[in-house]
C-alpha cells in the first residue's frame, strides 16, 4: 500500500495533459496547480489513513484474489460487513476532508465491472471477467487511483447515442483489430481524473442494439495518446491562488476537481476491454455502479455535513448565540437530516446480497433512496447553516484586508463575536461555511452518482407495485383470496 | 405457541373490566364488542402467522433461555439478525393489516426492562432481573400478550410527578409491606391493553429523587382487581356497528383500539415488582424502552405506507388516470417516503450492539431518527394518496345507500370509474384510503412512542456535538492539533 | 335581506328528495336531521351576520341592478374593493363557524355566469346575459341560496364525456323545444345543495366540439322534479346523533355538507337557460368559476386556520406547555403559513380586473396560487396541530364516560392538564382539533375548488414563461436586442 | 432626474475611500473596478429607467412636497397604489438585472425615518422632521442614492450594546456639541454604499434607556473625513477579472456589493440629524424600516426568480428535455412559489394604511411574512434550478478554455446540447444559473432585511393570537360570550 507521499509522487511519473483556464499545464507539475492541489491532498488522505493503525479495520482489507492487506478502496466487497464498512470509512474520511476524496468513483467502477463480466461470461462465453481480474490485481497490487469514468456529454438528451448529430457525444468504438480498440468521446464531470492513474471507462447508459459501438467499458491510462483533461471551474477557484483564509478549506478544497477527458482516437489494447459491443449488459454495468456509487452518498454527504453541521455550531458559540433555543433546534434538525441520510446507506449496505461472481451487492432500491434523500436534504441542511452562520457569510472582507496595515484593525475589531474569540478565527469558521454550502457543493450533491430524476425512475423498476396493490385490495375485501397474497413478499 | 383462535379463547376467561361510550362491557364479550373485534383479529394474526411456515423465519425464534421455538413477540433480541427481523416481521404483518397489531409494546417493553434490570441489579444488588426472568419464562411457555404500559396522563406539563396538584397524575406507590405493594394512578393511550393478559407498567419518563415513589416497574393482569379500562373514540368508530364498507378495513380497525386504564390501588405481590424506587434507573428504562419502540416505525408503518401506496394505485387504476405523468410522480414519491422510513429502522437495527445482560439493543440515535421521520413523511404519503384519491374520500354515500333498492343504482352508475370495475370496488378502495389517512391514523404516528419533540431533544444528548465542532476547527485550520481529532470519532 | 330564521323557514317549504344513510327524509325536516343541522346553522351565519350592523361593511353592499341593499352573497363584484372585501367577509365568518358556511360557490358560479354570458352573447348574438340578469335579480330580491353546481361523476378520467361508456357520466342535454330543455347526468361533491334553494348548473371543463350536449349552463330549484340528493358520509358523521362534545364543533359541523345530486330527465325552461351547446365558452366558464373559487380559500381557510391555531394555542395553555420554545417556534410557523394563504387571496384580488360586462375578476395566476398553497399548507398547520395537541385527540374516552356517573370521575381526574382548567374543557378543545384536522377538513382542502393539478397545470397557461426566457437571454448576452426587451412585461 | 451617465459622473467626483482586497482605489475609480462596476450598472438603470417612457407609471412619481416629477426611488408613499407600484417596479426592474440593484434600501430608510420623525417630534416637542424633510427635498432635487445603514457588527450576540467589551461594536455618539455630533462605530453588510452619495444610519434595534447613546439616525456623505469602505468578497468575485462568459451576469453582477462601512470619528452637523438619545423611538424606526424592506422581498425575488425560471427553462430547451413531463411539472413549481413570493408582498401593499405623517405604511405582518417566505422558497426554487441545468453548472470548463486554438474546438463539440444551439450560448445559460444560485446569492434571500428569526418573533408581536383563542373557545363552546367575541377582530 501506498502512502500519500509515494501517491502524489507517482502522479508526478504520468504524461497527463491537463488544461486549466486555457493553459496546459507541465505534466509533473499538475498536482502543484492551486486548482488540483487540494484534491490531491483529500485523495491523498485515502492512502494515508490506510497506514494509520487507528483506521485499519475501515481503511483496510484482505483481498480475495491474494489473501494480501490492501486499501479498501481497491477491494471487491466480500460480505454485507465489507459493504457496510464502505459506508463508515467514506463517513470518517468526509469529517477529515470536509470534501471529496474522489477515490470511491473507480472503486464502485471496479465492483460493478467485477459481478458484470463473470455475469456476462457465464451468458456469452466470452472472457472478460478473467482479463479484468489482471487489472484488479496489478491496482490492488499497485495501490493505484482508478477514476471511475461513466457520464458522456450525451448532446441532445432527446435522442440516443446513434441519433446524435454527432456521433463522437458518446464514447465509442471507432475501430478494432486483433490488437485492441480506438475510442472517441469525452467522458464529462470527471471526478479525481487528474489525480488518479488509471481510468475505468463505462456506458453512460443501456444501450440497445443500434448502439453497439456505445456499449464499451474498458480501463486506460489517463495519460494515454489521444488524452486531454480539461478542468473544470469550481465556485471561487481563484481564490485558491491567494491566502489560505479565503478558500475555506484550503487544504482539501471543494468536491471532486471535476475535468472533461476528451479521448481523441485512443488505442485500448484487448486486456484492457471488458466490454464491447454487448448491449445487453451495458444496462446493468450502469445500474450496478449506479448502486455502489449511490450507496456512498449518505456515507460521504453524512460525513460532510457533521462537518457543516459543527461549524455552525462553532460560529454560533463564536458569535455569542448558541444558546438562544431557535439555533439548539436548527442544529438538531441538521442533525436529524445527517442521520437519516446516513440511515439510507447503512441501510441499503445491511440489506446486501451476493452477486452471482460472489461480490456483494447493495440492496439497490434501498442504494437509489439513499442518494435520492442527498438531492434534497443537503439542500436544507446547507440553508440551515447559512441560517445560522449570518449574512458574514456573503458580504465578509478579504484575507489582504486583514492583512493589511492600515485596515486590518478594523477587520480585527469589527469582526469580532465574542470578545475572548480572535476575529481571524470566526472568519475562517465562516469561510468554511460558504466554502461548504456554496454552488459546486450543492450541485455535487444533486447530481453525483446520477440526477435525481434517475433515482426517481427506479423506484417504480424496484419496488413492487404490484404486490402492494394486491395489499390494498386484500385488506379491502376486493375479489381476491388471501392465499394469494403469501405467494408475493 | 398460541393460534389465533386459542389466543381469542383465552382472552374471554379474563374476567376484565372495560367500559366504551359509558357502558360497562360483559368481561367474556369483550372482544366481540365492534370498536375492539378488528383489533383483536389484528393481533390474533400474530399467533396465527407464528403457525404458519411461510412466516416461520420471521415470526419465530429459539428462546435463549429454554431453547424451545417461540413467538418472536415473546423474545430478547439475542442478535443483529433479530433486530433486523423484527423490523421486516413488522412491515410483513403491516402490508396484511394495514394497521396496528399492538403486540410490540409489550415485546419492547419486556426487552427494555431485561437489561435494565440486570444493570440494577449489578450496580445495586438488588434482585429484579431474576424475577423478571421468571416471568419473561411465563409469557415464552403460555405465548400470552404482555401489553407495555409507559404513559401516565402527567396533568400538567411544567410540573414533575410529585408537585401536581393530584399526586395520582402519574402512577406511584400508595404503600407496600411484604407481601407486595399498592400501586395507584392511571395509563394513558393503552395500545392493545383490552386485548392482553398482562400489563408492564414502566415510569413515565426519568425521575428525580423527590419523585421515588413514582419509579414503579411491575408486571400486572389487565383485569386485576382495581382496574378499570376505559376505551378511546377513533375516527369513524360508530361505523363499525354498520356495515363492511364504510369501515375502511372491516377486518382490522384502525390503530391500536387504545384505552385509559385506571389502577385504583392494585395490588402487586413482590415478585411481579421490578423496580420499585430506584429513580437512577427509571431514565434509562424509558429510554431503552422509547428507543425499541420507536425502531418499530419505519417497520410498522413502512408497511402501512405500502397498503396506502397500494390502494392510491388501484385507486388511480379504477378512476382512469393511473397513466398520467404527476400520478407516476407522486407514487414515486411515496414509494421514496416509505423507504426512506424502512431504512431508518433497518439501520437502527443493523447498528444495535449487546447491553450487558446479552440482550441487544438498537443503536439509540438512529431509532429517534426513525422514528422522527414518521412524524413528517406519513402525513406526507398519506396526503399525496388523498390527492391521488380525489374528493370522493371525503364526500361518498354510504354503504345503506348503495345497498338501498331505491337509490343504489344511482350509486352504482355514478361512483363508477373505469367502465370494467364495479362501483363497488371503487368504494371500497375509497373508504380503506379515507379509513387509514384519516385522523386516528395520523395522530398515532405523531405521538406513538413519544411526540417528535421527543425525539428530537435525543439529538443533542446521541450526537457527539463537541467531535463535529472539532471536525470543523481541524478543516478551518484553528487552533487544534490534528492528533487529537483522531482521539474522537 | 332574509334574517338566519327566515332562511331556515323557508327551507322547509321545499319538496326536496334527500337521502341519508339509504333513509329518504321528511321534506320539511331534511335541515333538522344531525347530519345537516351543523351545516344549516353556518349558511345561516351568513344571514344574521348581514343583519348585525358590526358587519354591515363586509357582509352588504348596494347591487348595482337595483341600488338596494343586498347580501353580499347575492352580489356581482364592482370594484376591486369588492373583491378585497369578499375574502376579509369569508375570514371573518370562518372565525365564527370553524368551518365551511357553502355559501361562496353559487355566489362564485353567479359571477362567473354573468361576464360570461355577457361575453358569449357579445360574441355570439345569444341573449343568454339578459336570461341570466333576471335570474339574479331574482336572487338578489329574495336572498335565496344557490348552490353552484359544477363538477361531474366523470367515470373513466381517460376519456371525455362523448367517450364514455354511460353517456350519462356528464350532465348534457337529453332533449329540448320550444319550452326548455331536458338534462339527465348527476352533479358529485355538491357542497351546501340540500340546505340551498337554487342551484346554478355548469359544465365541469372546457367543451369540445363533439362535446356539445355537455355544454350546459341553467339554473334549477334544487326540488325540482326529478332530483335526487344523496347525502356523503364525513368523518364521525354518527357522532352527530350523540352528544356535543365528541362532535368537536356541534354547532356548525365539518365542511360543507356535500351530496351527489341525481339529475333524472330534469325539465328546465329557457329563461333558466344560460348556455346551451355554445362549447367554446364552456372553458372560459369553467376557468373564470375556478379562478373566482380558487380566491376564497386563502380567507376562508385562513379564517379556519385561526380557530385551529387558537385552539392549539388554548390546548397548551390547558397542558401547561405553553411557555416551552418549540410549542411557540410552532404556532409562530402555523401563523406564517395562515397568513400566507391569506396574503395571496389578498393579493389576486388587489390585482383584480374589470371584465367586459363589468364585473370585476379576479388576477387568475394569484387566485390558482392562492388554492394551490392551501393544498399543502393546510395539511402542514394540522399536522403541527396534532403536534401541539398531544395523542388525547386520537385515544379520548367519550362523552359518554365523561357522564357516566361510575367512571365520569376518572375522566375528570385524569383527564385534567393544569389544574385550574376542568378536564371537561380540555376536552372540548382536543375534539375540536380532532374535528378540524381529521379527514373531511383535509380531503376539502385538498380537492376543494379542484385538485391541485387543477391549478398546477394552469401556470404554464397563465404565466409568461416565453418572457421569463427572453430576461435570462438578455442578462446572459444571447442573441437578442435590449431593446426588444422593452416590449415584452 | 439624472439619467444613468449622469449618476455615474456624478459618483466619480466623491472623494471616498474604499479598500478592495487590501488595496485602496482611486477615489474617481470606484466605479470602474471589476468587483464594483456590475452594481454601479445594476443602479444606473433605475435612474434610466426613470427616463424611459414606457416605464414612467413605475418609475417616477409627483413629489408631495414640490409637485415636481421625481424618480419613484426618492418618494414618500402617499397612497396604497404608491406600495403597490414600488412593488411591480422592484420586479420589473430585477426581470432586467437578475440581482439587486440596491437602491431600495436607502428609498425604505427615507420613509421610515419620514414618519418616525413626525411621531417622534409630536410626542417628545423635537423638531426632526422639519429637518428631515430639508434632507429629503435636497434628495429629490438632485436625485442623488442614498444607502440605508443600520446593521451594526454586533459583536457578542448575547450582549447589549452597552454591554460589550469593545462600546464600538454599534455605531454610537461619543461627543457633540453645538455644531453636531460625533459618531464612531461601523456599519456592515452595507449594500449599494459604494456607488452611494449620502448615507442614512439608522440605530440596528430597539434601544433601552442604558443604550442612549445607540440610538442615533442621521444622514452623512459616504465620502465625509472618518470613513473608509471596506468591500465585502462575493462568490466567484474573481471571475469579474475576467473575461465575460465565467461571471454569468457580466453586466449586472451578484447581488447588492456590500461592503463594511467604518465610521472612525465621524462630525455630523446637527441639521443631519435625525435621532439623538431618543431611545424610546428607536425601535419602531428599526420595524419600519424593517418591514417596508420586507416588503420588498416577493418584488425583487419574484423578478429575479423570472429570469431563474427563464435561464432554466432556456437550459432545457437547449439540452433537449425541456418535453419531460418532470421538468414541466419542476418549472410550474418554480413559478408557484415565485408568484407566492410576490403575492405577499403585494397583499401587504394593498393592505397598506396611512401613518400620522400621511406617509403610507405595509401591513406589518404581511410584510414579514413576505420576506420570510424568500428566505426558504428562493432556496427551493434554486434547488430546481440546479436539478434541470445538470451538473455541467459546477463542473464546465472557462471562457479561456471555450477560446483557446488547442482545445476550443473540443469544448465546442463536446458542451453542446442540442444541435441547432451553439455551446457558448449553453455555456452562458449555464453560467447564469451558477451565478444566481450559488452562495452570495442564496444568503443575501436569507438575511437581507433580515434573518429569518427576525421575521418569526414578530408573529407573536403583531397577530393577534388571544383573538384566534377566543374564535376556538366560542366554537368549542367554553366559558365565553358569543357577544364578546363581536368585539375582537
Amino acid at each position: 500500500m501506498m502512502t500519500g507521499q509515494e501517491y502524489k509522487d507517482s502522479l508526478r511519473k504520468r504524461n497527463i495533459k491537463v488544461y486549466i483556464k486555457g493553459k496546459l499545464l507541465k505534466s509533473n507539475e499538475v498536482i502543484d496547480h492551486p486548482f488540483i492541489r487540494g484534491h490531491v491532498n483529500a485523495a491523498a488522505l485515502t492512502y494515508d489513513l490506510a497506514n494509520d493503525p487507528m483506521y485499519e479495520d475501515l481503511m483496510t482489507v484482505t483481498s480475495h484474489l491474494t489473501g494480501k492487506k490492501i486499501n479498501r478502496f481497491t477491494h471487491i466487497h466480500q460480505s454485507v460487513d465489507d459493504l457496510v464498512k464502505k459506508v463508515k470509512m467514506l463517513r470518517m474520511i468526509s469529517q477529515k476532508t470536509g470534501t471529496c476524496y474522489q477515490r470511491c468513483v473507480g472503486f464502485d467502477a471496479m465492483n460493478a465491472t467485477y459481478s458484470v463480466t463473470y455475469e456476462m461470461d457465464k451468458k456469452l462465453g466470452t472472457n472478460y471477467h478473467e482479463r479484468f481480474k489482471e487489472f484488479l490485481l496489478h491496482v490492488q497490487d499497485t495501490d493505484i487511483m482508478v477514476a471511475g469514468a461513466m457520464t458522456d456529454p450525451k448532446g441532445d438528451r432527446s435522442l440516443r447515442p446513434s441519433q446524435q448529430a454527432d456521433p463522437d457525444l458518446f464514447v465509442h468504438v471507432v475501430s478494432k483489430d486483433d490488437k485492441g480498440i480506438i475510442i472517441r468521446g469525452a467522458k464529462a464531470h470527471m471526478t479525481g481524473m487528474v489525480n488518479s492513474h488509471e481510468m475505468l471507462i463505462m456506458p453512460t447508459m443501456g444501450m440497445k442494439k443500434e448502439d453497439k459501438d456505445y456499449a464499451v467499458c474498458c480501463a486506460v491510462p489517463v495519460d494515454a495518446p489521444g488524452i486531454i483533461h480539461i478542468f473544470g471551474r469550481q465556485t471561487n477557484d481563484d481564490r485558491k491562488c491567494e491566502g489560505d483564509i479565503d478558500q475555506g478549506n484550503a487544504k482539501y478544497g471543494i468536491v471532486g476537481g471535476e475535468c472533461l477527458t476528451v479521448l481523441e482516437d485512443v488505442f485500448v489494447p484487448w486486456n484492457s476491454v471488458f466490454m464491447c459491443g454487448e448491449t445487453e449488459f451495458s444496462g446493468a454495468l450502469v445500474e450496478r455502479f449506479a448502486c455502489y456509487h449511490r450507496q456512498n452518498y449518505g456515507g460521504c454527504k453524512g460525513g460532510v455535513s457533521d462537518v457543516v453541521i459543527g461549524a455552525s455550531a462553532v460560529m454560533a458559540d463564536y458569535s455569542g448565540y448558541s444558546k438562544a433555543g431557535h439555533i439548539k433546534e436548527k442544529i438538531n434538525e441538521m442533525i436529524h437530516m445527517a442521520e437519516t441520510l446516513y440511515a439510507c446507506s447503512i441501510a441499503c449496505s445491511a440489506e446486501g446480497k451476493p452477486t452471482a461472481s460472489g461480490a456483494y451487492f447493495v440492496d439497490p432500491l434501498l442504494a437509489n433512496v439513499s442518494k435520492h434523500n442527498v438531492t434534497k436534504l443537503i439542500y436544507d441542511i446547507d440553508r440551515l447553516a447559512q441560517d445560522i452562520a449570518g449574512g458574514i457569510v456573503a458580504t465578509m472582507p478579504s484575507e489582504s484586508d486583514l492583512n493589511d496595515p492600515e485596515i486590518g484593525k478594523y477587520i480585527r475589531k469589527y469582526l469580532k463575536g465574542v470578545s475572548s474569540v480572535p476575529a481571524e478565527d470566526r472568519m475562517k469558521i465562516a469561510r468554511l461555511i460558504e466554502n461548504m454550502t456554496g454552488g459546486t457543493a450543492l450541485v455535487e450533491s444533486m447530481h453525483g452518482a446520477g440526477s435525481p430524476q434517475a433515482q426517481k425512475v427506479m423506484y417504480s423498476k424496484l419496488s413492487n407495485l404490484e404486490h402492494k396493490k394486491l395489499c390494498a385490495l386484500n385488506i379491502a375485501g376486493i375479489g381476491t383470496e388471501e392465499k394469494e397474497d403469501k405467494k408475493v413478499d
